[in-house]
């Protein structure tokens, strides 16, 4: 038998996504084996994170209420990206390639999994485009069911709606073999081909 | 960019075996969205490993030094099973089919990641041996080529020492780790150990 704490600690890591009892055993023998100020560190770490705000404006984790983005008055306020995750914003953002403003919904609908529209912060994305006269959306969701699902909700949320909505491209990504693409995705690589100048 | 506190989180986890860049992602942004009074258990739980203390007879860790098993008087106590790590001594005990001691060696020598035998307690355990008249040694390492080295080093150690040394009997299939070794096949390489010649 482990000792206590050191019991006590697999059990929370065990709490964690995709992390099983023999991981969280080995993470928390490999925690235990470090120095006290490396502990101290990763107390510390989440410490910090009760500090942590979300904005109110567009749900992403933030250190000010509302965001530096949703605060950026050189930013198109008049396109928000939706997004199902903060990682999902993370990842747009370093591309460089987005100037509007963004929306993290909480999730994507999966009625197997207990995510109804309802969990989803739906309300709050119709009452930010009314209120912000928003012209248009990007919704920028993973490419299966549950995407797709979210995808159809909103269309049909927003049908009445002024605000233009659109979704990101399918095709072919960068690096990968057509030999190994599945239909869909090469019947709409094939219809959205881009002439060449 | 994520939040300071986020990202702090981030770095810390990806310090721990096995967690990469999106894996400490995803386990972050988990975290700090849960209530605060959940990442307070966690913060106790960590906090808590502080208290966490060493056996300086076994090496393993315990709530008392020394350990429960060490401080044990119905056990075996001229018969020491060593073991790489904890995690190994927990499996072995789950057998209920070994009444002796214990000594965790700290890992196996593994020179290509600068594992040497002066980074594990081979001279705790050759002062162990001498001052407590130990009688047999069981070395319960994984059967791999770090297992057979720690083994072959030992033996050299203690080729002058009047101990007896075993190790488990090949029963444990080739390239297989001890700790997911299912109970009944640790049992009978317990019993079919081999003494070294």
């Amino acid at each position: 038998m482990y000792p206590f704490s050191l019991k006590n600690l697999i059990d929370n890591l065990l709490t964690l996504p995709g992390i099983g009892p023999k991981t969280a055993e080995r993470l928390a023998i490999h925690i235990a084996s470090r120095p006290k100020l490396k502990i101290e560190e990763f107390i510390q770490s989440l410490n910090s994170l009760k500090e942590l705000k979300v904005c109110s404006l567009c749900n992403n984790f933030s250190e000010d209420n509302p965001c530096s983005i949703c605060q950026n008055q050189k930013r198109n306020r008049k396109i928000i990206c939706v997004v199902a995750e903060t990682s999902d914003l993370e990842v747009i953002e370093a591309t460089q390639r987005f100037n509007g403003l963004y929306f993290v919904l909480g999730g994507l609908i999966d009625p197997l999994s207990g995510i109804n529209p309802e969990k989803l912060f739906i309300k709050e994305l119709v009452n930010r485009v009314q209120k912000d006269a928003i012209q248009e959306l990007i919704l920028a969701f993973d490419s299966n069911i549950q995407g797709e699902a979210t995808i159809n909700y909103l269309k049909n949320v927003f049908q009445n709606s002024p605000v233009k909505i659109s979704r990101l491209a399918r095709g072919i990504p960068m690096g990968s073999d057509i030999e190994y693409t599945d239909e869909i995705t090469l019947s709409s690589a094939l219809e959205n081909r881009k002439r060449l100048e």
